[in-house]
C-alpha cells in the first residue's frame, strides 16, 4: 500500500536542443524513446517514481503545447494531474502554481520534484533515497535535494556545498555553486565535499510554499490569489490571465540559494543526465566495435565508437568513422564528430537562420 | 524533316548495382535522375537521340519488369517502340531480336544502339559524328562503333584497337581488347591508338543480321524462326516461348570481336560511362568545397570532396568527412569513402547476406 501523502511533480517541459534533429520543439526529447528500450524517457520517469508513489499523486508540468504528447505517452495519467504552463516562465512560477494545487487536495503532502529526461537505472536504491528524504521531510521544516557524486570535473553541472562536518546520511548544505571553471571543478573534487546538483528537490507542501512566501512574496502573492480557483472550472482562466505576469526565474534561485534550512542527500543510485550524445552514448550498450546503434541495422568498417541513430530498421553502412554521431531522421542527416556534441545547439541555429524555421 | 530510316535502340535493361543504395533492382540506375536536372539518364539520352532520328523509331531494349517504368518516363513512346527481354540473357539475343523486328518493318534501317544510363553532354558533336557514321554505314557493309579518346589508363573499360595507319576519320579496327591491367592499360595510351569501348554500335540493319548469320547461326536460326509473328499478336507468345532458349551471351563477343568489317570513328564529344558514384561526382557541379550535392540542402564544416546524395530538400550536416559518398535513402543511409567506390556491389551482397534480400 503506497502512502497516499506521497506526490512527485515531473518536470517536462524542456526542449533538449543538444538531441535535434532527434528532439525538437515540437517533439522533445523527454517524449522519445532515447534509449531504444521501448519506452519513451517521461514513461521510464513515470515507472520510477510509481515503485513507490501512488500512480495519481503524480503531477506532469509542462508546456500547453505537449499535452497531447503526455496523455499519448501516460494514458493512465488523467487531466488533473497535468499541470500546463501556457507560457515558457521557468521552473520556480510552475513548481508554486503546481505546489498550491497540492496543498488544497491534501495539506499533508510530501512531494518530490524530478525532472522526467534523466537516465536512472537503480529503481530500488532510488525508491530507497527518495524514502528515506521524505521521512526527513516529514518530520524537518527542511528543502531537500538529491545530490550526486561526481565522476568527473564536469564544467556543465551546478555543484552543491555540504557541510563536510556532518556525520549524518542527510547532510545541511552551505551554498549552491554554479556551473564552475575547470580548474574550479577539479577543486571541487578534491574537496570531497561537492555534489552535482540533478534538479532532484523534495520537501512538505507546506515547507516549500512557506519558502516561496518568505523569499518570493511577489511570485507568491500572485499565485495564492488564485488559491479559491484551483481544482476548479475557473482555474483555467485564471491561470490563462495570470501566468504570464509571473517572473521569469527558476527554483534553484528562487528559494533554494536563499534559504537556511536546506539538506543533501548524497545519491545511491548512478545518474546520467542524458544532456547530450556523447552522454547518451556512454549509457548504451555498444556492439564489438564500440559503436552505440540505436534502431538502425548496421554494416560497418573500420568505424569504431560512433553515436548512431536512425529511424527503426534503416540500414547504414559506414566505413572508416570514429568517434561521430550520425542522426538520421526523415527530413534531417547529422554527421559531425562526437567532440563536437556542445555545439549542436549552435548547429541548429545555422540550420534555422540558413533554411528556415521550422526544423528545430 | 529527319531520316525515316534512321533507328535506334536505346539499351536499358541494366541495374548499376555500384549506385546501390539509390540504384536497385526494381528501379536501376537510368531512371532516376542521378545529375540533379529534373531529367532521368534514359530521357536525357532519348532527347539527344530524338535531334537526328525520329522519335518514333526510337527503339527501348529492356527487361520486362521495367516496362512501366519506361512508358512513365517517356510518354511519347508507343507499346511497338519498347522490345522487353523476359529473361536476362546479355546483350546479342535482343541486339539481334529488335534488328529483326525493326528489318520487318524497314529493310533500309541504319541503327544505333545506345546505352540509356550515360552522359554525354556535348549534343552538337554527338549528333555529328551518328550522322557521320550513319552515312558510311549506308554505303558499306560494316559494323560500326563510337570509341572514346581515354583520358587516363581505366582498367575498369574494354578497348577498341584500331590501325595506326590509317589516314581516314573512320578507322578499321584492328581487335577488341578485354579490361586490361594498369601496366597494359598505360602501353595503350601511349601507343596511341586504342579508344574506350563505350558500347555504342552503329551498322545497317542487314549488316548486323548477316554478322549474325555468320558468327551466331544458332543463335540466328531461333529468332529468325520468328520472322513471320514479329509486329503481330502473334510475337509476344513466340517470345515468351523462345527467348529464353537464347544463349547468354554480349554483342561484343558475338559478332564484333568475330567480324572483319569493324570500324570505329573517334568520339568527338565528352563521354562518362556514370560508372560509380566517384564518376559522377566528375561531372556534377560542385559547391565552394567542392562537395557535389544532388537533392540535399548542406551545412558542411571541415567537409570537401563529397558526393552527397538524398531525398529532395534533405538537411544534412556534415563535419568533418573528406572524399566522401554519402547517400541517404528511405530505408538505406550509406557512408563510404570514395576510393572505395568499386565495393559498393560487395558491400550490396554484405547487405543482403545480413538483412535479406529485398533491398538490393
Amino acid at each position: 500500500m503506497k502512502n497516499k501523502n506521497y506526490y512527485a511533480i515531473l518536470m517536462a517541459g524542456g526542449v533538449g536542443s543538444r538531441f535535434w534533429p532527434v528532439s525538437t520543439q515540437d517533439f522533445p526529447k523527454q517524449f522519445h524513446d532515447m534509449l531504444g528500450t521501448g519506452d519513451t524517457l517521461i514513461q521510464r520517469t513515470f515507472d520510477r517514481l510509481e515503485q513507490l508513489i501512488p500512480k495519481e499523486n503524480i503531477f506532469i508540468l509542462t508546456n500547453a503545447i505537449y499535452a497531447d504528447l503526455v496523455f499519448q505517452q501516460l494514458p493512465e495519467v488523467t487531466k488533473r494531474q497535468v499541470v500546463l504552463e501556457p507560457a515558457m516562465r521557468n521552473t520556480a512560477p510552475c513548481i508554486l502554481y503546481a505546489s498550491l494545487k497540492i496543498q488544497k487536495e491534501n495539506p499533508d503532502a510530501v512531494i518530490i520534484v524530478a525532472p522526467s529526461d534523466h537516465w536512472i537505472e537503480d529503481e530500488e536504491n532510488f525508491t530507497q533515497n527518495v524514502q528515506q528524504a521524505f521521512s526527513f521531510c516529514e518530520s524537518h521544516e527542511v528543502l531537500m535535494t538529491l545530490g550526486i557524486q561526481p565522476t568527473f570535473p564536469n564544467t556543465g553541472f551546478g555543484y552543491i556545498e555540504y557541510d563536510a562536518s556532518s556525520k549524518e546520511a542527510i547532510k545541511p548544505v552551505q551554498q549552491f555553486r554554479e556551473k564552475p571553471s575547470y580548474e574550479l571543478a577539479k577543486s571541487f573534487i578534491r574537496q570531497g565535499n561537492f555534489l552535482w546538483n540533478a534538479g532532484i528537490f523534495l520537501w512538505h507542501v507546506k515547507s516549500v510554499i512557506k519558502a516561496f512566501q518568505s523569499h518570493q512574496p511577489e511570485l507568491f502573492e500572485l499565485f495564492e490569489s488564485g488559491i479559491p480557483f484551483y481544482n476548479t472550472d475557473a482555474e483555467a482562466d485564471f491561470i490563462a490571465e495570470n501566468y504570464g505576469k509571473s517572473e521569469n526565474i527558476s527554483v534553484d534561485y528562487a528559494i533554494m540559494e536563499a534559504s537556511k534550512n536546506v539538506y543533501v542527500l548524497p545519491a545511491q543510485f548512478d545518474w546520467n543526465d542524458l544532456g547530450t550524445w556523447g552522454s547518451l552514448y556512454d549509457k548504451l550498450d555498444k556492439d564489438h566495435n564500440q559503436n552505440a546503434v540505436v534502431n538502425a541495422r548496421i554494416l560497418s568498417t573500420d568505424a569504431s565508437g560512433n553515436m548512431i541513430r536512425t529511424k527503426a530498421d534503416k540500414i547504414i553502412i559506414v566505413d572508416g568513422l570514429k568517434d561521430y554521431i550520425i542522426v538520421d531522421k526523415d527530413e534531417v542527416l547529422l554527421i559531425v564528430p562526437k567532440s563536437k556534441e556542445q555545439d549542436i545547439k549552435k548547429v541548429l541555429q545555422d540550420v534555422k537562420d540558413k533554411f528556415g524555421g521550422h526544423l528545430g
